[in-house]
């Protein structure tokens, strides 16, 4: 069932550890068949060294599990509710990465400073507010993907593909697994580079035209970068 | 003579190195068979490149070298402080980690700011009095294993398994060798994003309910993490 | 057509790699036949796992494609203004490097605070004004050329070979690719350095007539460093 | 010529690159035979990839080449002044190590702050003076040499084996080159924690005792770490 689907899920998160996002079992891809609406994802805590592409779980939107003995990533739930909110997204990944993961704790988005950063996200990228007791307390992971996708309500999820989960971690996605991973990847530099850059000098600025310029050089009608739009 | 222990107890000391932990000698694995009241630990200053597994030493509580042939650790009167008043783990480790020893020198406990803080210390990781003189100057590495241990008076060390020695640096504990090396490695990756995170933002916060929250995910009746306990 | 110029691009791009520089495909090289007025560079987006020599594009001064199939960098106009403005450069490098960038986001340049910086870098390493609305709306790469040549109107570019452009990232420059990359790698590692520095001192200072002996050990009629010019 | 011991210095030089002190050439390792009063060091700016333990240099205590075809190190007079001024040492470091080089970078001394620095360094590791433009501009090298041996007027250099050169980099020693360069190592360690430390509590302590106790476990009669002094 899905086994082409289960096979990127399955490589995405491994391309989480070659790129030193990961300690343990601390991340989650996943990725969904929009034909089918069913999602597959990561078994969880389960190690990266010995998991195969047949541990991967697949559940439908609800969560309930179609096919997979394994349990699924406890974090399941917040992937289902960005799958149902942002529905052109594919992919979805959850980490625990350094630099992220302390803007996350935090509790700052990370301003948008640099042509890395526009390059792949529009505007900031937020952290979202703190979580009520009764969120907490109740159906937690479910309230997690409520709080994020209520904090998107004014910001485009495709434009600006992740966010900081207050006193938690930073989850990304995109049009794919694949895509996820590499905003992953670029949301962790992006928030080294940030860190560092605000210690040099706090008041630093960047203007909006700029911003502006590097998004649009990668995405949309007018794009220009790499060999795809030739 | 606990030839089992000898292999675990090796094989943790190895994965310290594997997981960037110590340079050089600068740490140390024991873990305890509570049968014979019998503590396997490395010896004392003894490279991890040419060490075997019958290099380990045997000792009793009163720190009697029962088995092998090598001085045990330096730090080996701390670890069976920590045996005889935690008595229920199972492993110790010492390091000399870069950021949870960064923490230690500036004697500041780590605040609990973030769930991967949560998910495994449900308090903030203590940091322990400056040592007196005549602690110092008398029996050192026994007089360390009684501030660890006062400085948990209203601590439960199960469920914060580490502390930080000030001006030393990390100890961590768990049910074994395995677990006490996993607690480590936690350990050194919450000091580093602590250390960034209050750079970002000095004045942050982080709620009791999260805390619990995380830490009940993956600690008694009703956790749910992993496959153990479905 | 310039099959050992290609080479050679081609291996200073994986050089990037190899030190750490480059994420992703976010670099590139160039390097130019003075002769012939041509300039090899990397193509657009191209993975650096699966690029070859032939891969590498070749350019006239006005950007024309004369060889190659692929798109050339995007950067490409920024590189051909440095060509035309500093003449007696061989070869150009972009990185979006951490440090470096850091710096560049901060809108500030890198102080010459220590000897591995004047070693390599006369002056400081000067960062680019803002560019306007209209240099960034019109033809952006080509203008990014502008206000990096127009920064070194008062300093010397071959004793300076690098330079931040605001918000973005840095270039550098040498006689040939593999200096260029070499100069890179240097400016990185400084930018590193002097991060570190001003957090332990922010009132640090050097001395001109050390910046002069160390410049001078390594350039000029007078250095003594290394092998070639006994 | 000193076959064993160009293998030793040799050997040692490449030691440094496994610990991540030196890119490229900046580094350099020396070693003395105190009988017959000659040098082996590093030749100068030779790559470490394609270096062979024939392309070491022999010196005198004046600097004369003796033995080898190269250029020796630039540094060799700072070497041989600190041979000359600490007659029972027997292998000397140079390093542009980053945290140690930010702190020389900085002009300020490491405090002493933890028991991994109390452990090889009894005082805090002193930072040079500002050299005067003669100086710089005379001898330099050698000059290097004499503010470093004035530093030491009043601390003892094999209980604190190392110094930063002021806006330069460190320098230590040790018994043979093996020690020199095992404590240019320790050096960038606790160079990184206190780094660290100091942005978590600017005010931070530790006490006289624990530093005399930690020195006095590793080094003494009554030394007590490790297998050699049983």
């Amino acid at each position: 069932m899905l086994e082409s689907l289960k096979q990127q899920v399955f490589k995405a998160n491994l391309d989480l550890v070659k790129h030193g996002l990961v300690l343990f079992t601390w991340g989650n891809v996943s990725a969904i068949d929009r034909k089918q609406n069913l999602v597959v994802i990561k078994p969880s805590g389960v190690s990266y060294e010995t998991m195969t592409p047949d541990d991967m779980v697949v559940v439908d939107l609800d969560g309930n599990v179609v096919d997979g003995i394994l349990r699924p990533s406890s974090d399941t739930p917040t992937h289902l509710e960005l799958y149902k909110a942002f529905t052109s997204i594919g992919g979805v990944v959850h980490t625990h990465s350094t630099y992220a993961t302390a803007w996350a704790q935090a509790g700052k988005g990370i301003p948008n400073i640099g042509t890395t950063h526009a390059d792949y996200f529009h505007d900031d990228i937020p952290c979202t507010e703190d979580m009520t007791r009764e969120e907490v307390q109740g159906d937690y992971e479910l309230e997690t993907g409520h709080v994020i996708v209520k904090r998107f309500e004014a910001i485009n999820p495709v434009h600006t593909p992740g966010v900081l989960v207050k006193n938690h971690g930073p989850f990304t996605w995109g049009k794919d697994a694949d895509e996820a991973v590499y905003h992953a990847v670029v949301l962790e530099e992006v928030a080294k580079m940030a860190a560092i850059a605000f210690t040099i000098n706090p008041d630093l600025n960047m203007s909006e035209h700029l911003i502006e310029k590097h998004f649009s050089r990668k995405h949309g009608p007018n794009s220009y970068y790499g060999q795809n739009n030739i």
